[in-house]
């Protein structure tokens, strides 16, 4: 597929089939996810990555979306480092291309994803629970699954988001 | 291409050919960055396109970076909309996505692209300079052109990234 294909067709998908997703194909997305750009090449972002059930089920107790991390294969927290950190926003920035990258490749492999944001209400949570430093930062969340639907999604037109075209 | 070979062969250029970027792939490439995800669907991302020469070389003016502006054919100002925004971490990361959509669709068309962030330290007198209002806060320029060199990148391993693997 080509890439301007799989940007339009990737979906947030929030129901998973039964079906184990490989650790190869889990490291083939962070794999893409560690090829981001970030600002001076810092790197900021650290993973954590979730298969077991009890685990998986502990860590969805922090969310309202407990019932899409208990069914998707996989959960990757990520993490930023703030000792790696130099610009809270432009490492935010960077965690989020980090995030699209990791989404883009799992499409391109047949897996469907979601990213969740709600989890970070209770982030200080999400570190205890799994004994991670408080050094390390939760951003987000991403499931990854296999996904018998096809969503639908739109998104403004062009011509609302230009605010000038200066040629 | 696959998409993980795009992923890793996307490098930040900062010199370029002068060779103009047609209007129709700088469409193609905005359009990518439309269809990046974003919490709620809120889509916050609004778009400055300068090729115009003379308002090029006055933006160049706020940043350290002015050559690599003044020598890439078309700059791209990345805003956030903050009357479109519902939380700045999650809006943050979002423009994040949309810019690396854009990276990722320009490499596919063969363009070179550099992601500036230094500008920011005098947003407030870009949005002076081109007459936009502050509702529109600057958040990255992303410059595109034709680029004669392929330059070097590393990244850090898989396993310095990965906190924890519990399968």
């Amino acid at each position: 597929m080509s890439i301007s294909r799989i940007i339009k067709r990737r979906r947030s998908t929030r129901s998973f089939l039964n079906k184990p997703v490989g650790i190869n194909k889990i490291r083939l997305i962070l794999d893409s996810g560690r090829w981001a750009p970030s600002g001076l090449n810092n790197q900021p972002w650290r993973f954590v990555v979730i298969k077991n059930k009890n685990i998986k089920e502990k860590i969805s107790q922090f969310t309202k979306y407990s019932r899409v991390i208990k069914q998707a294969d996989c959960l990757i927290l990520v993490f930023l480092d703030k000792k790696n950190s130099y610009n809270l926003l432009k490492d935010t920035q960077a965690i989020g291309a980090c995030i699209e990258n990791m989404l883009l490749c799992a499409l391109d492999l047949g897996i469907s994803s979601c990213w969740l944001g709600e989890i970070l209400n209770r982030k200080a949570k999400v570190n205890k629970s799994l004994k991670i430093s408080l050094r390390y930062d939760l951003m987000a969340a991403v499931v990854l699954g296999y996904s018998p639907k096809k969503t639908k999604s739109n998104r403004l037109a062009l011509d609302k988001l230009i605010l000038k075209e200066l040629l």
